[in-house]
């Protein structure tokens, strides 16, 4: 079985040999490497970049694919096992993913965190649930603390730029007026360990990401040569910093508690990145973002507008890796 | 002009013909063979398997197809002849189905009951119209008392199961949150009695399907030496069973008052199945259900978890005789 | 940079060279001319016709298309400059734009007037900046003030219908519920105009099109040959009509004020086209509208049931047209 899951189940060689097929792909179209093949794409949550660059890298490919979205167009889907169903949802994913699974040839599905209780969004158990349903080959395409399609593309971008493996990383909380999933953060950090980086996680009191998170990009820095510190210093955080990486993600400290939630974010308005935030920063710091992204309110337009920002390419080489991972899945192998 | 409205239309050796050639495209596919071709499909109601099933399997087959969902993404339409348009639709079916007619090779269209005069409802009156508007082939992907596609796939699930043509077939009421149309329960009725098998439908008082969609049954039945009978009694019904289909249906006595159907339907939540629904049955009794399926309330986990389950298998052939449909529509002939 | 933006960046021989084109296409199909190409397609507003023709013209041509349609399925988008995200919308289309561009070969872009100013939606404000975001080729597929794909399809459903370049073109008011945008009034105004046409716009006192749409037509006009009026009197501008094409539209005189509107607008309900206003129009007069249309209400049924009606023909050659356009853009070049 095919799975892409996560960026940890790829050694740095795998992971770099994902991003040359990407680039081969890029340089030298294969229009008909997967003629006849067909993707089903599950969004149980909104999405722009991830539905339509899946799509349009099925296209390149000479491929085909459908699109699911419980709730517009089709039945809302219950996904707790041993639920009394007499509420809204009039399907359950273990009949939903069976049945699309029969219809492609992979599978890849969005489906957020829950929000309610941090350890068992840890513990992925909703999505583990929902993979182990489907018995093609499957991606995800951003779960409860997973998004290695995101990370993939970031990856390349700071290869593209040729942001140093050892480089200064800093991934910084950014204000959001709700609390959001801790999928891109843990993803973010833990690629850029992985990567072998000197990563810095910016944020401010109550927003520590969890310990199990921390632990494993720690250990992934320990493989690569890199390292994991963390800081709720903007000015020490990004001294010297190649990458500047802005995130926003809900307290861990307030999880599933919208209102305490609430009152601990309030006062961080001005963790919004404007220019004076890389004044000691390298003069080529690069301003990253998974987007979508709020305008003044996370990030300022001088910063998304200005030179440093790398948004749109992080964004356009989500189908770039995309069509590689595609590839390897439905016509190879992967996987340590 | 070809159509498919009814399996009525089709005597059993066209039903078997359609069912060999999906076959013979699910062993030896022709991934050429519809290139070139597009269906659009117009969705009046949700759907999963119809809507992902019926792309997918353009897409075997070489062609390609659009979607279009009125009140999501496109205009609310107008059904009623006559009406003064100054409500929330903004185009009549006269014109969108004319429309999408043109842009198409063949269009399916789903457009559930209305549920509110069972006559009108029984006549098909809404469908007939929108099908007569297409002066293209024509799939029904649903109406108001027919789903020829479910009952294809169904009958050809049990072809898969050497379920025997004159085995016995229980279609039993099963409960569910609120009233829901009579297409599956009158087609999967029509279906089996056309097979040729031993038909009971089990439901409880108030629960009895239309006396036209009773007789419909026995004609069938007459013609393929089938037989059809009713009752509320589940021992009796389920005595010797080779197979037990489940499905929920809104009483026709309180045909759209929902408010008396509710007090009628309250008492019977005992009619989820269970395993010892299959006590009387043959030990290798299979259970059928076209799915969406509301867990714990229309049938247990245990059931839908176990061994007797085909619920997977008939879903995934709704692709696989849709193709064999789209095959014939596009390229050849079909029907009485 | 290949744009189809507006009617007026062509001449008439340019125009008449895409219609030859797009006959062309239709008597000797190119199914693999587009082959590997993709269209993207972002729709900020509903739509039925725009939606299905350009896919399945990007099927006829054998290439492919994915549509995003924010707010379902997708983030709501801000549009904006310089907003302060704190609301409904998660993504900027400074970011969605230049990112769904890297994913395709063209981008149509649907977004409707926004009915607050008359002076920033004349300006088309809103569309030059999502314009001027995406680097690839670029289709209006309905903008403020222009809808150049319709007005092309009307136009050759002319020619087809051999209406004389000359002939008498009556754009009509008709009722609607609710103020609708300027956009195809002032596309259609422009193109018979363009077209050479005897031109009277017939409206009720507050519908006068806004000076600046009169005298873009007034221009167009001089420079074919042909005429532009106006008037509120239906008997004497359908006088020798050749073609009757009704269109709802909001009184630019109230324009963002929706309560004057309506005020204005209740005591208008009999413009709505009926059998009798043909009385002084030539025999063969046609009945035109972009669709969709509010049966009696904007036009009587038994208008658009007659033998004067060629809404459907215009419809259909949307797909026909588009297909020309979607060539020229993605194979060759046009424009002034």
């Amino acid at each position: 079985m095919q799975r892409f899951l996560d960026l940890d189940d790829f050694t740095r060689d795998q992971v770099s040999d994902l991003i040359a097929l990407a680039r081969r792909l890029q340089d030298h179209p294969e229009p008909r490497a997967l003629a006849g093949k067909i993707l089903g794409l599950l969004f149980m949550n909104p999405s722009l970049r991830t539905l339509s660059s899946f799509q349009a890298g099925m296209m390149r490919l000479g491929g085909s694919s459908f699109v699911v979205t419980p709730g517009q167009g089709t039945w809302q889907v219950e996904t707790r096992t041993g639920a009394v169903m007499n509420a809204g949802a009039a399907e359950h994913v273990r009949e939903a993913i069976p049945v699309l699974a029969s219809y492609c040839d992979a599978l890849g599905i969005r489906s957020f965190a829950e929000g309610r209780d941090l350890a068992t969004d840890i513990a992925e158990t909703q999505f583990r649930l929902m993979a182990g349903l489907c018995d093609k080959p499957f991606v995800n395409m951003e779960s409860a603390m997973n998004h290695p399609c995101q990370s993939l593309a970031d990856w390349k971008t700071m290869d593209d730029l040729a942001v140093p493996r050892t480089g200064r990383f800093v991934l910084s909380w950014v204000y959001h007026p709700r609390a959001l999933p801790l999928a891109v953060p843990a993803a973010t950090l833990h690629m850029a360990a992985h990567r072998g980086m000197e990563v810095v996680v910016l944020r401010p009191d109550g927003y520590a990401l969890p310990e199990s998170v921390m632990a494993k990009a720690r250990a992934a820095a320990k493989a690569s040569g890199g390292s994991v510190g963390e800081t709720s210093d903007r000015a020490s955080a990004l001294a010297g910093a190649h990458v500047l990486y802005a995130k926003e993600w809900g307290s861990p400290e307030c999880y599933g508690n919208a209102a305490a939630e609430a009152l601990l974010r309030e006062p961080l308005q001005d963790w919004c990145v404007r220019d004076d935030w890389f004044e000691g920063a390298r003069p080529d710091c690069h301003f990253m973002h998974c987007l979508p992204v709020r305008r003044n309110v996370a990030v300022a337009d001088a910063v998304l507008d200005g030179p440093r920002s790398r948004v749109i390419p992080e964004a356009a080489n989500r189908m770039v890796v995309q069509m590689a991972v595609l590839y390897r899945l439905l016509k190879g192998s992967f996987g340590r």
